[in-house]
């Protein structure tokens, strides 16, 4: 055969021979950005710190399959650098206020070949990490692309391990999280959590994610990652656009600490400002709800005798609710169409209609004289568009009965969304993160943010932070929850906590549903967790809804762990990492948005250990009684160990450093309440 | 969320409380089959050798993007054993001979939700491993399948190491190969080759690949590979098809010895017999050609002062093939179309017209006059429905002309071969290894054995033995060749040839085109072989036809080297490998078709070694003359030490054993001539 010129160039060790194109540094000159293009035309970036490699030579292109790839026989025409500093505010969040600062650099490349196709690659750098992505223009020789892949890389320089579940696989996001040497990584989600040998803690991501397919790493060789589009479909390409189009941004996160990744901003200041104006409408809350029941199948989704969604259960969370302070009360189940066999068989569900044995009308008027709201639930079963021929009138529904937030539902194995593009057309399948269903999710929120309603989808497709522009988009499940304790072998072992907290919480919040104080799942499953690490879940997994998931009769066992997530608010005006190791340990506060009052959860893996933490986050000047919830002597995560719970107060201030004990499986959690002068 | 039942058993151990469901043993009753299905419905199988398990249960099931998948909710319907033992015969290749002695279950699978879809699971076991396929029937649930992947599993028990080159990158197959622990591969091509750590070698492959996409391994987690389907490119799905059809066999070749994989003619047993009937048109031979003067760039392909394929130049190549008995002459660069730009640009090409300095008719004339026969050249430049379109006209052309074997090229990076199914229609683009190619591959092979021509295809889809059914499908690259040693950087290290025989080579015929005696590329770059290695690939690196790839007047200054090219032949009566490790070393020794001699070729890695040879597999009762082509003392694989060469000769008969030295990066050749009783 004969590659020649192009196959010999392709061999070379990457760029060896090529010039330094262009160059942008983070604000604190510590992250530097520098591009290539080499004798083949070919463009790569890398990435330093301190001006040390950390991404080494990792090429740009988009391959099309409706035109040549964009990646060859490149030059550079144009570059323009700029720089950004703004604060912006959250409407709701882990922190009220967010500084926005980079450095941008823009290269505008064009073919050197006959088609002269021409795109921009922005790149925008932080001081903790940076994206880029595509801009390509309207122009006559790409007016549509459908696009198979990109081959964009990540070039991790120095070796590695990573924490990453698999991509492609018949499940979602719902795994244990690998923890290997990065080049044990077949073909992982994002965001992936990596930790060089020298200590070096990055995350690979994307921020977002409209209009476009998800980005899976998949590797190619060494601890080299490359993008690979989810699949499109049928659509055929994994993404079908006009042109002009922006891909996604594809985000590196860098910190010398593991919290440094979890105290980023980086994806959220990538995304657009609020579309929606004011959205405070939307209230951060609890909530609680027949959830846990059905998954302990002591009640069903389906009508009978075991029915959960009945007037009559629903009337008691709706007073526990309103006895506690709670605001919502999720009832699923309370549709027609579960009964049968509903899993990924959604064609059956109608959201616009109770099933007979539970009064919406009345509910909703009962709820709403208690100051209460019920939340509403759309299971798919996978049958998106049957979903969406119903849209607009569940959400009409759901707007006249005062409920105003919906937790949505896409059950089925991966790959297996079913599209159905006309009432009698075939059903085509497609991924829960390609194109399609990228567009969709973004639909739903859009059609209930013009009825002031927000939106929690589980089997959701991964966040990309995109609650800045759509603030009512507020939470999603993503990850392997609180219902694998109820019948999931294993149950979520003591680490998985702490490792969502450095992977799959750094894309934004997710619905968790902790605080299951009975630590009990099926048939006398032991959930691998003490008393006071169910409280600790609700300050170190960030969302703006967290549910109390527990059964109101467990809760009354429990009255004195109950109080703190009665005291425990979902809305923040800053969060602090005070120390962290992925896997291992990990301690947050946070004080919350609508008080001086100061919040901290810590959490053990399996081991016990003792954190000194220094309180030098609390405010200056003033005196806190803090209402510790601890691990009790001897706990442990497993046995009767596990309820060994201590509630003990003390005063402190910002000077004091409190030794926090953690049981094996343990946790701690802290109320800081200011005391009056 | 709520997966419940579903989600509950499928985060079980694997079918630990399955029952077992079909079994199948090998003739030899080694290898054993097993087949489970667990309480979600969900078909495994598991393979032992000798009692122990070398694949871990594995799912098996079809994911469609037309129809719910086909993985589920499945019971047993029907099963059936057979045995099959017979001995067919080769019209050419490594042995004339060949046994196929399997055992065969089939088992019906039936879905018992709503579809009631119905398939079969095929097991072939044989003593050298193991073939299954999916066989769906036609039916009312499923007329029309678009496959999105197969849910293939393949669960390697035992820790092995791995030998394998990335799929979907943007190269095809040309890499050195990775040398991994299992759990270190990403995404890789088949053959992969494995050992595990208590010596058993695995190779896992797929044969008979038509009408469908080409199979990837993808790791999903430990050593768990999972068939990954090459891209559909325009059709969207991998796979579209009706039913009733077939996949592809997926092959496990199981052997204690590294050899034993290269002995196995598991992939041909697989695919069904010849199609073609008499075949005896196809004659193999060795040619020679302008080839290797343009991988040096001293030739080119485009017309002007430098082109290789002049009326002269060519004439040149006839007389010194006919002055040296090769049959053939191939002539890169005769036709229409490679001035300019050609590179992935193939529009321009036209295979019916030659260039003006060429005189095709005289030429094929002038060589018929001396016995010999020039070699067709069709490089598409991946503009693959431009070729089709004037496929038929131009093996007609072939054919008057007395061209009986026709090398073509698709070179372009992967997944840009370029469809356009309707001339003024869009240009879409393909994988090399996608369902289209699959069948475009085929399409030319049944046009050219119409008239009696042998197609040699570069930058292929892979083999999976196709050539049993089609033998006019005689050899092709799909593999890192000689021509890296023109221009690669870096050239072929040495064991890179000794990794083609345990890898690529299981596939099926490679023209690499070895026997470069000259020992150097482009601007002086030194092969890194010896001299006596260009002769130990004839035998090392089975071919039909065979290349003497260096330019005459580089052999006029190694004759007594050069003797050896005359002598070998291509097609053999029998094969045996006497040693040999992955990478490392192999020894192969194989016995003429067409007289009673034996030839004899052995490699070495870098390090240089004695292999202690008994020559049992001579016939017995017989005396030879071997002619030793061996490394001279000091030769090595650099430097001027690469020419140290030492031809030979000794009587021996099976009762001696030679101790062949071979020097770092070296080799050895024998032929083996018996004596005059």
């Amino acid at each position: 055969m004969m590659r020649l010129m192009l196959a010999l160039l392709a061999a070379l060790p990457l760029f060896a021979h090529a010039g330094q194109l262009a160059q942008v540094a983070s604000p604190d000159g510590r992250n530097v950005v520098q591009l290539d293009i080499n004798g083949e035309g070919r463009l790569a970036y890398r990435v330093l710190r301190d001006g040390k490699p950390v991404i080494d030579d990792s090429r740009l292109g988009i391959q099309l399959r409706n035109g040549r790839e964009l990646l060859r026989n490149l030059k550079l025409d144009a570059q323009a650098s700029s720089s950004f500093d703004e604060t912006w505010e959250q409407p709701w969040g882990e922190r009220r206020f967010i500084r926005n600062h980079y450095n941008e650099l823009r290269t505008t490349l064009v073919e050197t070949d006959r088609d002269h196709r021409r795109f921009d690659v922005v790149f925008r750098v932080y001081d903790d990490g940076l994206g880029f992505r595509y801009e390509v223009p309207q122009q006559t020789a790409l007016q549509r692309a459908e696009i198979e892949d990109e081959f964009t890389e990540f070039a991790i320089v120095r070796p590695a391990i990573a924490w990453w579940i698999p991509a492609g696989e018949w499940n979602r996001y719902e795994y244990l999280y690998n923890h290997t040497p990065l080049v044990e990584v077949s073909q992982a989600h994002t965001p992936i959590t990596m930790r060089t040998a020298d200590g070096l803690h990055l995350s690979i991501h994307e921020a977002a994610l409209v209009d476009y397919a998800g980005m899976w790493l998949r590797r190619s060789d060494g601890q080299r990652l490359r993008a690979h589009l989810s699949p499109g479909g049928v659509q055929g390409a994994s993404v079908v656009v006009s042109t002009p189009f922006k891909t996604p941004w594809r985000t590196i996160q860098i910190s010398e600490s593991a919290g440094g990744l979890v105290e980023s901003s980086l994806i959220l200041n990538l995304n657009e400002p609020n579309k929606l104006g004011d959205v405070s409408w939307f209230k951060p809350a609890k909530y609680v709800g027949v959830w846990w029941s059905l998954h302990l199948d002591t009640q069903s989704w389906a009508t009978g005798t075991k029915h959960g969604a009945t007037t009559e259960n629903t009337k008691r969370y709706i007073d526990f609710a309103a006895a506690n302070g709670f605001r919502g009360v999720l009832v699923e189940g309370w549709n027609v169409g579960w009964d049968g066999d509903w899993f990924a068989n959604g064609w059956g569900f109608d959201f616009r209609k109770a099933t007979p044995d539970f009064d919406i009308e009345a509910l909703s008027k009962y709820a709403a004289s208690k100051g209460v709201h019920l939340i509403g639930h759309h299971e798919t079963g996978c049958a998106v568009s049957h979903y969406e021929r119903q849209l607009a009138e569940a959400l009409d529904l759901d707007q006249r009965l005062g409920i105003d937030v919906v937790k949505s539902g896409y059950v089925c194995d991966a790959g297996q969304i079913e599209r159905q593009d006309s009432p009698d057309g075939p059903v085509t399948r497609e991924w829960h993160d390609g194109q399609w269903m990228s567009n969709h999710h973004l639909h739903v929120v859009q059609e209930a943010a013009k009825r002031h309603i927000a939106i929690n989808p589980h089997e959701p497709i991964k966040d990309t932070g995109l609650r800045r522009t759509y603030p009512n988009w507020v939470s999603r499940e993503g990850a392997r929850g609180m219902e694998y304790n109820a019948w999931g072998d294993p149950p979520n072992p003591p680490e998985h906590e702490i490792n969502l907290v450095f992977t799959r919480m750094l894309a934004g919040p997710m619905d968790y549903t902790p605080g299951v104080l009975s630590l009990t799942g099926r048939g006398g499953k032991e959930i691998q967790s003490t008393l006071a690490r169910q409280l600790a879940l609700y300050v170190t997994l960030y969302s703006p809804i967290q549910m109390a998931a527990d059964l109101p009769e467990h809760y009354a066992q429990h009255l004195d762990a109950f109080q703190f997530i009665k005291d425990v608010p979902t809305d923040w005006f800053d969060t602090r990492v005070l120390n962290g190791e992925v896997g291992e340990f990990v301690t947050i506060a946070r004080k919350d948005r609508n008080s001086a009052q100061w919040f901290l959860g810590a959490m053990s893996d399996r081991n016990p250990r003792t954190l000194k933490v220094p309180l030098d986050f609390l405010d200056a000047g003033t005196r806190y009684r803090a209402e510790i919830y601890r691990d009790g002597e001897g706990a442990d995560w497993h046995g009767d160990a596990r309820f060994r719970f201590k509630r003990e107060t003390r005063e402190v201030t910002r000077k004091d450093v409190l030794d926090l004990w953690l049981a094996g499986g343990g946790g701690q959690a802290i109320r800081f309440v200011p005391l009056e002068h």
